[in-house]
């Protein structure tokens, strides 16, 4: 719910439209038992509930994507996999279904000032990239792809410097050793999120070893995510992004 | 070397009031066989190259020093013990030396558009707070100090919402749980840059735990810096500040 | 074995119905070789001896249980996976089988002075919040859902507040970030035990970063269980409600 | 403040011998700028705010233990070293020091009902088990000493097991194996709160170890505390004889 | 090989009876490229060369196993899976196989002096301690197998501590907090092997608790083993086994 | 692309054969949106651009396969399952399918001067073998295989020794203990490069302490490649030997 | 407390000669609050109680050296650093302080059957080595110290295998790549302790790199003591030594 | 000890001018009792036998120092501090004492051909560089220090590339992320050694993070050292000199 909404909704309510208790849930949140859906994060954080799809069941799924949908805006769900996706996506006609990002999404059409530039440093580091690619895009800010540019070929990152500095966010994506941040952060001034993958030979640990380079990256202000977390640096770059919005208000 | 003072050096250059030799040393850096310092960092990151006192003895601080005070703006040592930090401070009286925030600086008066909340969650964690305060402040910018202000007593957190909400930008710093970025990231749409301290009991494990409490936050767009490093989170800030400022430009 | 049944079984042997053996067996344990039944578990710690059904085969588990439903009293068995679960529940159908829990029980008519709030902060913590729920049941306790309260949105535990505080333990659970006890902690007085998850993002490794996140509280006095150890926390729950209740013996 | 001292503290303001200034600041906190006091923690909590003396000030420690004296009630502090003990005993002569807990504390004559029994493994855990009898004895409630039963001469845990069972809560604290609450939560019924230590040879890891053995303890039911955290396991118990005095009032 | 074979292949040999390549092979190792066959480990180690089965393809074990079937004396392949075990056991009637202890076995009818406990602390132990009493009743000795005598209900020891105190060296297996054999060692005075298993809760870490406990130990004289290592237990109780027979020669 | 190829592709260009953008691909990288593949990295490195197949599709190795086999020399795909292994091999019948080194190559007819030892310490460590002695023989040089001599049969080393005195680099592979390169290290003078893998029981932690030997090794001068990695193995040796033919150039 | 002296104590009884409280008090523990004193432990375990110092002041060293010096046989306190150990050689003549091993004892003229070799890989693990051998010489046994061993050199190791052979038990310390017991454990039929120490460069790890190595040993029946342990281990090998000499009875 | 020392040692020993057991005692090593000097390493491995100077005493050393003196050739001992190092540099003129490196050194005259370059990432990680190039010198190949060439300032590397590419071996030493290597590997052929050191901030945890960078390095080829070992990596750098030499023997 954003401010338009809030009006919109007060005014319903005292034209006696909706009954008190509907406006009440509205406010605050609905409760299914299993899960208390947050209607006005978006007053409070600048971007709607986000459904993290993980462990829910397809039952759960529904229930909560019944209740968003109500709501105008747009809906998003993460961690979405291919057997759970296309069966919503069949229940959901008006939902979008990306396999590679694993997201279900209901694209805005408000298009909103800024770009993050999606950079990722292989090509296994991809579900990650795609993730925070369709974030950015349904909550209404526009994403560059910048992939493939991994450090042991520096020259493709030189091909692509342009392109980086004309974004004001930058996500950089590595798996491995996790260096790319750290190159990057370097060369440009700004905001830059690095995201560790859980890609790698053995001593990867699972993501341990890019999160630690990026945590001690020598190039200084660079900040960082969980380990495979797109959706989280998606999240980020448009919380600075709607600060730098707020600044042309 | 921001662009102001590159113009003013290549007029120089031109008007044959500085060699060739000096000017190329200028734009890259200067090379005293254990430290290359880099002037034109200014220029591509949006903040001079800054001097990580660490393992540095007072002689080779001594020698950066010198060069960097050379050059107009900002200049800024960090991790300066008491010992280095008082005998540096007699030999450059045009430095402010910090006890706390274990710092060496010398203030700009240009005075930028931004505020960056510096907020911790126990008295232990102020040398990281003071060190993020002085390097936000050194590089022109404003910023709030918001202290003590922990989860278990979370009245005090509702008390400093509002100063907390008239910031651009919030750095949150905390040991022991690392609980408080999250309850603040769900009460505030800003960027959110969370820094892990080393103070706390055993099994905080000298700043693991609040660490991974921070990069596992259930609030969205939280980013996360190394521990203890006050000083990565405010160029973090920084970078997204300079960002806000060019959508004003 | 309660105090009562081992006055009735002492009767029954001077009264020649049971034969010597009987009651030393019934005293001490029975051995099924891979597997020894602690009859008297009861009379030492205050709850009978539960299987933990992780790695047991249905044979296993049947002798078992075939030994434990001779006793008067609950019975309960933990982490029964489903196909388990409902060959077991099929040959004895006095147990009750709840798939989201995984347990198998036969629930006691004895209700005891005590209520147990069983808080969890997502959807994804669950499981572990129904075995603890079923646990404080079966063994003669009430205990209250309180679901889907994560610190990421405050006022949701605000809207609870009353309702914990009218319980005599507070059971919280969560993954991720792991911070939700700590808030809880600094909010009430009643006895606080935190059980993590091991739900979330690459950096939670199953269960590391709520641990200690849970470990280091800056709310003081919170106890903490094993990773998804729901059953346990709710027996430490029952010692904490027995203690109470000897005070009003 | 308990609720006797609110009552008082608002009838004097309705009297007009306190300003509301001074209410506000009572009620809910003292910003001392490096620390805020948290004055109604008592209130929330049933325990006082206790200062965590680890890396504060002789300064800092003196501004803070001033406006807590202030206050009628029981006073602490921990992690106060001898230097710094011995320099605060001589300035608040009203607090008693005690080398061994390294603590500085005001008891309180009032005496609750309840007995904590504080045992520990061997003779190189004593200050932790010291820190947890200063903590329930300051707060008001019987602490009993049990020392040196450790499990490898498992007949003087024998010896000392009934006055163990006289007791209402058992706190159990043990370095190196860990091993003593799995055997002592197998004999007993009350509450255990179980104390990892940081003492023993290279793989005990600065007190992993132990936490990791009292985490998977096989008897059921049983808390565990952060590693050295004789303060925090006292806390617990006092949460738990709280809760028990309730079902009496 | 032990010395009685060896003089009579040095007796065949001299006769003429086998060529000098095959004396060779026998004394050192048979190369099958993939493998090197250590024919002569008896010898050297006191047992011979045993199959560790885990990755190898049953086209590798029927290889290695018709070379080590035409020498005399016992056989034995382990952590040999199921349907490994049955294809092997199929084609080689002439050996064993044990499905819970997941071996292969040729048993030997010499009987040694020296009889092994072998004690496990749960049901779940199981596996690794089969394999155990598999191994050393294969290489000649005698096992007692004392299962399911945790330390939660410490009197089932006490039970069994006359079985055990009979036996020349314990093997003690426990999981979760691995208390066990602290317990043992401080009753008896033989030799006591400890054997951590990956058995448990979240975080017992796949076996990283109870190891680090058995390491911890309190009780001194201990020795450990790697996780769920039953069959090297056995092999470190049958080197004590050979020695003790050494006095008595 | 190696040096002769470079010239051919400009005369190319100057006899107007190739247009400039395809001169200027084949002179950096052929961009495949999603991935960028690098075609000079020969003239670089040494070595032509490889393709890690862990987590890339059958559709997305196909593309990058279709453009190296436009150039001439060898071209080498690692760490591709059975299932996609066959699936490509049927589509490119000049690569070859290993199916024990997961390794899809078309080798190189030209042979360079230099020998490999790779070493391994048992047959559970063959795929990482494998991989490396492809990789060197894909690449042009000859490599020697020297199995199963692990350090618990010395003798099986003192047999092989002159074999491996007589190659220029030593690739010696071990998971378990990982003590081979050390024992191998101090008996000859050629560069050591020493693999982990994840071969073992419980503690091995997937190759952590076989990694931790390596680089603790006391022969001095061996280093160490990452868990399981044959491959980077191979590539060390491959700068190693194209040095030492610098040195007859 | 032997059999000898438990039989001398009880007819001193009988005859009047000393009351019955001391005979209690002998028969069991000694209780200095502090620390109970375990006089049977010999009885029991085939060792009498010995001190651990670490952590003990002088003053709690003394209160127990003089209840043990009472008693007859054998007095051994271990990690007694300089500081300590003049200070109570000074008090107790009767005691033997050794500096290197860190020990403080009396030593004992029986002299019992059985040998142990003291094997350390390098000068740096000497410290370990001279506690576990004059941990043998107290108790009665022989030990010999065969030094500077390490696999680097692995000619050294052949020079010294006949001296180990002919030694009853193996004690094997080594740092760094821990590498020794298996290829001790490969040449041998005796039984190995493997004692990892805490020397080395940065991934040593304070001795995690050679215990894992030990742990994972491929010489089969290898056993491990904790980090540093010589103490341990030589009463591990007591332990042997005790069984091997029950043979002989 | 090289070829010609042999063959001259011989020589003595035919004219009777050497008793024969100097002449064994030569050929293998000498026993000091703590240290077993191994005077053949040089004809083994290529370097002669260098001391470790960690936790030897001044008085271990100086007796090492003086057998070691008595040969000619280099002579080399590493991780000397100041105090013990100007100790004996006065009793050893012939020594030279270099306190950044931490070595104490006789340099050969002999001047082998090969060159390292010996790069670092920034000033602190000065005592591993300078370790690594002593260790090359000493041992009379020639070393060429490239400091402070940080990945954060590319065009830093940029301007030494051509110097690092007219080396033969490039060690490169990076704390903090690591980063280094990885950039380097892929813009040269040579071979790389890469090693971590133990400066940073928290989460670089004493030099893991470099580690495990490095080790997962995404420029192929790149081997690694343990953390802060440069006397290790210039050890490796000759083992492949040496062998590069021998391809023109």
């Amino acid at each position: 719910m954003d401010t338009k909404q809030l009006q919109s909704l007060l005014e319903q309510f005292k034209a006696n439209r909706i009954p008190i208790e509907e406006l009440i849930s509205q406010l605050t949140y609905q409760d299914l038992h299993f899960a208390k859906i947050d209607h006005h994060r978006n007053l409070r954080c600048g971007f709607p509930e986000i459904i993290y799809g993980e462990n829910k069941s397809v039952h759960q799924l529904t229930k909560i994507l019944e209740k968003l949908l109500n709501n105008e805006g747009p809906v998003l769900a993460t961690r979405i996999n291919e057997k759970k996706g296309f069966k919503l996506k069949a229940d959901f006609p008006e939902l979008e279904y990306n396999v590679l990002a694993r997201t279900l999404a209901r694209y805005t059409d408000e298009k909103k000032l800024g770009t993050v530039a999606v950079m990722c440093a292989g090509t296994s580091d991809l579900p990650v990239a795609e993730e925070a690619l369709v974030t950015v895009n349904v909550l209404g800010f526009e994403a560059i792809p910048i992939y493939d540019v991994g450090v042991a070929g520096i020259h493709r990152i030189g091909a692509a410097l342009e392109k980086i500095k004309a974004c004001d966010v930058i996500i950089v994506i590595a798996g491995m050793d996790g260096a790319l941040p750290s190159v990057i952060g370097g060369l440009i001034s700004q905001p830059v999120i690095a995201v560790p993958t859980s890609v790698g030979y053995g001593a990867a640990f699972g993501g341990i070893a890019p999160l630690l380079t990026m945590l001690n990256s020598c190039a200084s202000g660079i900040t960082v995510m969980n380990i495979d977390n797109g959706f989280g640096a998606a999240l980020a770059a448009i919380r600075i992004l709607n600060q730098c919005n707020r600044f042309i208000q």
